[in-house]
């Protein structure tokens, strides 16, 4: 059965693709004992790897485990880390690490966090890069 | 069943993390309509794409279409590209692209072919660093 989670990558994979990004999937997490994104992109300046989630409302939790696995990764390859969320109604927002809020055990994205997010125009584009990389 | 490719690809990504490159082996080709391919790694200054061939014996042939796809990928990703060849007894060498020689379908890759390539340490290393930039 295809999960909404693997639709919502292919979405995004197709998202990035028009946009000048070569992207893929990742291979489901665990399929190896490494750290993993869902999905790994680059155009030749810049790399990206992402974490996926597609709920259908907000608030969205986020493990610690999936955050320090997408941090580990993308350290070691080069890469930008994101947290994608894709919520039913609202569409896609793109948070990087300083976005989140941190509880007990993992990362809660309500409403603030969410719409503090980038756009995909904007994290794929240079209308935001400068505040991206401050 | 696992295959043999895939057994190598696995063995592939266990040695590029060893050396310091987060690596991915990225889903079958053709589970979507882009080119992708078979493993991309990065260590933060390099990026690596590489379809990976794992044959009994010399010659491997290697298609067109397997080449360009890998091309056509790695230059918009931005990412050095690299045809990995494995010989079950000989082990592994890493081709350029200048190292092919070019058939009517296709890439012959014989003994001097294979020989001429990247050992794993020089590819993952400097020793040959000049030599591949060139």
């Amino acid at each position: 059965m295809k999960s909404k989670g693997y639709r919502s990558e292919r979405e995004l994979v197709h998202m990035l693709w028009e946009k000048g990004f070569a992207a893929i999937r990742a291979p489901a997490s665990g399929s190896m004992s490494y750290p993993a994104p869902d999905i790994i992109a680059g155009n030749g300046r810049r790399y990206i790897a992402i974490e996926v989630k597609m709920r259908s409302n907000l608030p969205v939790y986020v493990s610690r485990e999936d955050v320090e696995n997408l941090v580990k990764f993308s350290k070691i390859f080069g890469a930008e880390p994101f947290i994608a969320i894709k919520i039913a109604k609202e569409g896609w927002r793109f948070l990087c690490l300083s976005h989140l809020k941190q509880t007990r055990n993992g990362y809660k994205i309500d409403d603030e966090v969410f719409y503090s997010g980038l756009e995909f125009d904007e994290l794929v584009g240079n209308l935001r890069q400068k505040r991206l990389f401050e």
